[in-house]
């Protein structure tokens, strides 16, 4: 036996008690009579003593030799601590060591394995191993075993039950690369990784497993932008005989339970938003309501003038930011680089001061009277001290560009307070978008999402207006879920595959046993699915996901720690039927 | 809202409630006047009466239409049965319907959607969507569910954290042959998919993250046998700071409580046997101890006479069969000719019936007389009534003969009560077995398997003879668990991959990453991993896995509901930087 104890759960109730314990050397202080050995596991510290006075001189000797993470056993007498640390949970006492022994000694480590370290991403992504010893990274893997275990017990009090789908499936050319896995026994074929169970919930909802859960693995093989994952976790979930308002429900139950369970929080019924209204008011489908700056839109009120930037632009849009009128001029300056950087790219800003006194300063002012930009404040809802930041150009583009500043502003603001939660539904989303690079539409949710029954008729004229029964759920400007319900009969799947380019014979051949499956009594159905990883980085207080992730892979979908991927020998190549094609 | 209640809950409390329920149609009785429907979901069966008195003509109408499987939406009232039935829990009720709508019409199912189903293995693949539909299966998926939480909630109670690890990694050739995924991003290179997370559970004990665990698909290109399956699951787990006896209280724990849970019956102390024992005793190294007929070895006390086949024989080996001699000479005819199946490989049987009257009757009575037999069966512990089933020939043949022998023999006696859970340590594997294709030793458990210390010496001298600290968990003559005190020095791992034949080049190219690791302070560790699918079907009473799995694979490893592995398109394979070579 290894340990009586962990080195977390030692208090002054265990004083006089004969323990071993084994754990990593977190730090040794030597004062020559005596030295002191912080023993580190994943339970906690114990501060260890050796004393010349009462510890024997070749365990003395031995403790000496101990360099940082050597990993050791020791057995001692659980004494009072002279000078107490109340910032531990062990901090009332000590081990008295009477042997120990080096279980394994440690090289330096190249990074110090403290909460704040000094290794850059690269270094402890190579010693990733290294990297979870360290506090942050190690109670994040805690934090995100706790949401696990909690969203499992949730849903299945729920009646939800979770089934296994399986990984070796059919690649589908259908949104983004799947990767795929040749087949040795059916030569010249190839399975393809879920990108998602899709098919499979769908298909258990056919055959009355309702009311489906897992968490689960996909795979995307896309060129990689910062914060994305090839492997990435899913809570996928669906239920037969539902409606959008069911789904809401339910989603909106799991989460305000985690929520409250995990951070103490109570939200009350979470409110919800159409798309159009969402990229209306905020430039995108996934708006952070935790702070205001609404969009306004002043197309009306400033296309009267002699002002040809705006008059020429299609949309003219603001944002009232709180307390801005007080930024001095160079702040303003750097604010209107900041939106002309290439990852923003507006030609220019139009600002407006409101001053204390109710006046108007604008960067306009040869333009438009303070009249006009009254109408300006009221519409931004800017209000004394507030500064109007106006951007114009396409719709979509300047929308996104306001977006972006709004984000940017809030986050200067320190607005984005990570420790409150804002949830928000978005729902009715197209059920189409277009695709510049093709030139054809493309499913905005995927080809199994139901249009709205009464927009059917305008897939015809206009497709691009058609809404269909989907949903977001967002969490603080992230969108943490989304779903939709599904066409479950055969006709409307058809039609569906039609608009978005599929012959019979494509749509046969990709679907055909999906289609299949609803000739034989499909319910009607819905579901929706997390990104787990991200939903545990947010509800853990941050928004980048990977230190959530046990061993996560770099932006060139690396693992740098194992060296994946590999080649392989010509051997394995042959017996899959491939050769390289390089 | 499509219901107010599922199909399995409403009781005589409920009575003149107006419901609504949706469902599937499972049978209709058609009176004329009177139509009785069951309706089915996944909680239940409710029966709808429609009745001429009671009942509008077209609803009347409207049921006169449905088939088996349609998928309806009724409203109605809950009244009392006139005939109620017990069997049902819902058999009190039924639901006088006044409105009925056809959600979805369905063709009639390939095979009936009945607990005995008409429908053949085939079949039932191809359309799993409607055989999931099915009781045994639907509550096969469902109890898998059960398991698997109360997996979860056990071990985390016990300080046990699931931490997930990646499914795209790299290949080794050591054991199995891996699924192999190529990389875009990475020209020539490929990931492999894991066939366990051995190396990740490691890296995570050397990281301090000790007690993981994880419920995980594993991946093996393995020529298929029956009932294996190319993806499978299984509950891995590892701890540090452990000895073998850590591991095994705490795992017989969790099998202990899975066992009483599920199943209502109180296991003691797990009995443990040494590999050797297992193999001499029993003639394999997972014996189903829910019944005797343990081999007794008879070379003592056969080979002193002028019977050739024993006297040529390494091992001269008997079991006694309980009851036996009554067989009659066709009978044991009958089990010769089983013996001498190829599958099983016999050359022969001998045989000795031990009468009621205590004398013996044999088939060697030319070579043996009653002094012989009477220690035969002390040997063999057959007492009177009993058949003594003799083989031999080369040991380890032998000993798998006449291990199917007894497990044929068993199951034919009703000695294999899947009621009955009979677990079993067998402890003490040797480290290293010799493989006759590649003429060299291969490691037993993995490369990463600890030797016992005092066997080390042996190494170099006798590497058959080297007992690992590796351990198989049995449960009724199935291996559903197996693990190891791991390696946690370079040293020793460096020595282990030479004993392999691993040159340094090989073992630093495919395990460098954990040969580093060592380094850097790798504390003792150890673990195991279950089988998850066999584990659930035995627990669920049952030998075969395939109705525990949503959509299990063929035996050539093809989904044949999907249609999976399938074409993939050239751009695909251009992207992917490889050509078909068949």
């Amino acid at each position: 036996m290894y340990r009586s104890h962990s080195c977390g759960e030692l208090r002054t109730s265990d004083i006089n008690k004969e323990v071993t314990l084994s754990g990593w050397v977190q730090k040794t202080r030597d004062k020559g009579f005596m030295i002191w050995v912080d023993l580190r596991d994943r339970f906690g510290i114990t501060q260890l003593i050796f004393d010349e006075q009462r510890t024997s001189s070749d365990v003395m000797e031995n403790a000496r030799t101990l360099g940082r993470e050597f990993v050791i056993q020791v057995k001692g007498t659980v004494i009072e601590r002279e000078s107490k640390n109340p910032n531990m949970v062990t901090g009332d006492i000590e081990i008295l060591v009477n042997d120990l022994q080096i279980l394994n000694d440690a090289l330096v480590p190249p990074f110090t394995i403290e909460d704040e370290t000094d290794g850059g991403e690269d270094i402890r992504m190579k010693y990733r191993y290294l990297d979870i010893r360290r506090n942050p990274v190690k109670n994040s893997l805690l934090f995100r075993h706790q949401v696990a275990m909690k969203v499992r017990n949730y849903l299945s009090e729920e009646g939800f039950v979770e089934v296994e789908t399986p990984y070796l499936i059919k690649s589908t050319p259908e949104g983004a690369r799947d990767f795929v896995v040749p087949s040795r026994m059916n030569e010249g074929q190839f399975y393809a990784l879920p990108q998602s169970p899709q098919t499979f919930k769908q298909l258990l909802m056919v055959g009355g497993m309702d009311k489906y859960f897992q968490i689960v693995k996909c795979f995307r093989d896309e060129d990689l932008r910062a914060d994305r994952q090839p492997e990435f976790t899913q809570i996928d979930c669906e239920m037969a005989f539902v409606e959008q308002e069911d789904i809401l429900n339910i989603f909106e139950g799991l989460t305000r339970h985690l929520i409250k369970d995990i951070k103490g929080q109570d939200i009350s019924e979470f409110p919800r938003m159409t798309y159009d209204e969402a990229i209306r008011t905020y430039g995108n489908d996934k708006p952070d309501i935790r702070f205001g700056m609404k969009f306004g839109e002043l197309n009306e009120v400033t296309q009267h003038k002699e002002f040809k930037v705006f008059n020429d632009a299609e949309l003219v849009v603001g944002i009232a930011v709180p307390g801005g009128a007080s930024y001095t001029r160079k702040e303003i300056d750097k604010l209107i680089d900041w939106v002309k950087r290439p990852q923003v790219g507006a030609l220019g800003m139009v600002y407006v001061k409101c001053n204390e006194d109710g006046s108007f300063k604008s960067s306009v002012d040869k333009f438009y009277d303070q009249e006009d930009l009254t109408k300006w404040a009221e519409i931004t809802g800017a209000k004394a001290g507030d500064l109007i930041c106006i951007l114009s150009g396409q719709t979509n583009k300047v929308r996104g560009q306001l977006s972006a500043l709004r984000m940017e502003l809030a986050e200067r603001l320190g607005l984005r307070n990570p420790e409150e939660f804002a949830p928000l539904w978005v729902i009715d989303f197209p059920l189409l978008e277009w695709d510049e690079e093709t030139e054809r539409y493309h499913a905005m949710h995927h080809p199994f999402t139901s249009p709205k029954p009464e927009d059917i008729p305008l897939l015809d004229t206009k497709p691009g207006d058609v809404r269909a029964n989907a949903y977001d759920l967002v969490l603080n400007g992230n969108e943490i879920g989304g779903g939709s319900i599904r066409i479950h009969n055969k006709e409307t799947q058809a039609l569906m595959f039609d608009h978005l380019g599929f012959t019979p014979e494509e749509a046969k051949a990709q679907f055909g046993f999906l289609m299949d499956a609803f000739q034989y009594g499909a319910p009607p159905h819905g579901g929706i699915a997390f990104g787990f990883d991200r939903l545990v980085a947010i509800l853990g207080g941050q928004e980048t996901i990977r230190d959530f992730i046990a061993f996560p892979k770099n932006n060139s979908g690396r693992d740098v720690m194992i060296d994946a991927p590999a080649n392989i020998d010509q051997e394995q190549l042959k017996e899959l039927h491939i050769k390289l094609d390089m």
